[in-house]
């Protein structure tokens, strides 16, 4: 076994209390779509990102003239700027923009992660640039699965088997959800389309514009940008 | 996809709640190695098996005439008569006695299933008879994973992905986790012994008994009972 710095999974935020956030890096990880959103938006200018937990909390940002961004099972908040399509965020107007920004899984995440060394985002979309940095810190790392309501999920598994695969030559493997991500990457990586078939996530997706969504969620390193969380706010690296 | 019943995997008792537990026929899976020691006993003809939440309850049971059998933290617990090496549950003496079992994650694991339609217990010993049983009862099933202090485990989501590659035919696997456990499987069936090797459970396991412990709960169909839970107490079907 490697004697690096060790990479772990957890495979749902309910289940991060078993692991020591304080000692590692913490990649939160939401597929489909926050993570995405994250990479998209940065990528495209924003300024930062303010994840909160809530939406009174997320529309009480507008009057500094934020961008109001909330999804919740799957949909756009009623009276919201925008919901959680990548796409919606890759716009010449982002350039300078601020976002507030709540979603069902993805945000719940970031909290569940705080009081780690630090805390990054990553996403199929930021792959690369990802797996990059983790190698420089020469840090522990948590991948975090934000998962669908506390359920462990296909999309946020496979992408951390991903990146337990690549970091794996520098660093030890010694978690058991790990080994098990990686499993579910080494089957899945002949095709990520077809994987997606599986997922129950992928069932409820029956909407034309949400199947764009997951298609442009599953692309590699669209976005080659690192969102780190740094005084309650996102920002590129 | 399968019309029939449901197969769905909790990957650790901290999930629970977010699955439908009174709807399903509930597997409680704990390789290493409550459940294992569970089929060992029925096995060799003890009466029924009580599984309780705490040492001091288990103790209880002896001025009945109980044999009390407590495991933490991978020990037997002193003072009591048995801790959970399965082969000490395979003797001629037992046929008859009535057991006390309480162990760290396996009979937490049952309390964390109570008011489902059933509740058996699952592994590799008792695989075969276990899966004829669930096909022929028609309804949907939950396999819970007991892991390690709430951790996910390697062990006990490579019997379930086992368990959920056997009832394919038969069964719908709309649920993630199911997807994962069977993909962990399709990597592993290759050779048992070797992931144990990358098991964080096996690293802690030096002890030449428990190495011991380990072969003999990876072996398949060696205990060919089918535990069930009635009245607080575990009897062969």
């Amino acid at each position: 076994m490697n004697e690096g710095p060790f990479v772990q999974v957890c495979l749902s935020p309910a289940l991060v209390d078993t692991y020591s956030v304080k000692d590692s890096v913490v990649v939160v990880i939401d597929i489909l779509r926050a993570t995405t959103c994250i990479c998209a938006a940065l990528d495209s200018g924003v300024e930062y990102i303010v994840p909160v937990q809530t939406v009174e909390e997320c529309l009480s940002y507008r009057s500094q003239g934020y961008l109001c961004a909330a999804e919740r099972d799957g949909k756009m908040v009623e009276g919201m700027d925008m919901g959680n399509s990548p796409e919606s965020y890759v716009h010449p107007a982002m350039r300078g923009r601020r976002i507030a920004f709540t979603t069902t899984n993805g945000t719940q995440a970031i909290h569940a992660a705080l009081g780690a060394k630090e805390i990054v985002v990553g996403s199929f979309s930021n792959q690369t640039v990802l797996v990059e940095w983790l190698r420089n810190q020469q840090q522990n790392v948590l991948l975090l699965c934000s998962g669908w309501k506390n359920r462990v999920n296909l999309e946020d598994t496979s992408f951390a088997g991903a990146v337990v695969d690549a970091l794996e030559p520098d660093f030890s493997v010694n978690d058991d959800a790990a080994v098990i991500a990686r499993s579910l990457f080494h089957e899945v990586r002949k095709s990520k389309r077809s994987y997606m078939l599986y997922s129950a996530h992928y069932e409820r997706i029956t909407d034309l514009n949400l199947q764009r969504d997951v298609k442009y969620s599953l692309r590699q390193d669209s976005h080659p940008v690192l969102p780190i969380y740094h005084d309650g706010k996102l920002v590129a690296l």
